[in-house]
């Protein structure tokens, strides 16, 4: 039985609202136990759920009054019976109470998910930017297509 | 049916192997027509078979007589009848003709595989460093652990 909705929309949808809420319980539900995660910043992995949620605390925390409005675009995704992937980029752009946008970056994201009973689990989540070779500065903003 | 040999250790073996020999006939093979390549350098993706052909034909071409080693660690894998997935820290390092080193550098990497009849093809390939965020560069080295 192939899943009705995508489990890659679907964790798109939930992450996004979980980001801009800052809702730590509901951002740590969409991830597994042993959750792996190659982030785009300062580590090579987190490794495990006790780890990710201390990654999101400290975002979600260290926001003050603002909140991140994420943009996903160009998604592609498949799915079988007990296992997902997709992959998309991402916009995060940080926004003051009255909805002022005050700076945005780039990144990319691959997610792999498998079923958990009637959940779907991220057990691998990778977010990078490119790199360029001169310099070997991060390409924080996606070239207008 | 759970495939025999994980699909995820294969593809390392086979591209490891491909990468040494600069044989583009046996990279290509490993990927799909429809392959979507988040890589580490310089591009946001690589869209398609062709465009990853070009991508290697390029690296292999410009290694002269030198050759990379891809040395894989800490992979973590999973599969499923018809879509398996795998994660891994790689290090390539150039060597002479002679085998000594001359230098190298680490990535991560993150493939989603899909079954296709017997064989296994990666429809989606996921490398990259981690960024400073201080700095914003690219992190090319682990640090010991």
């Amino acid at each position: 039985m192939t899943p009705k909705a995508n489990p890659g929309d679907e964790f798109f949808k939930a992450y996004t609202a979980a980001v801009h809420a800052k809702d730590l319980d509901a951002f740590v539900s969409l991830y597994d136990d042993t959750v792996r995660i190659f982030d785009t910043w300062d580590r090579w992995s987190h490794d495990g759920l006790v780890a990710w949620r201390t990654m999101a605390l400290e975002w979600f925390g260290s926001r003050g009054t603002d909140r991140v409005v994420v943009d996903v675009s160009d998604v592609r995704s498949s799915a079988t019976p007990d296992m997902a992937h997709a992959s998309a980029f991402l916009r995060f752009t940080a926004v003051d109470p009255a909805g002022k946008p005050l700076r945005s970056l780039e990144n990319r994201i691959t997610v792999v998910l498998e079923r958990r009973g009637a959940a779907w689990k991220v057990v691998h989540e990778h977010t990078s930017a490119p790199v360029n070779s001169e310099g070997l500065k991060a390409m924080l903003k996606r070239e207008p297509a």
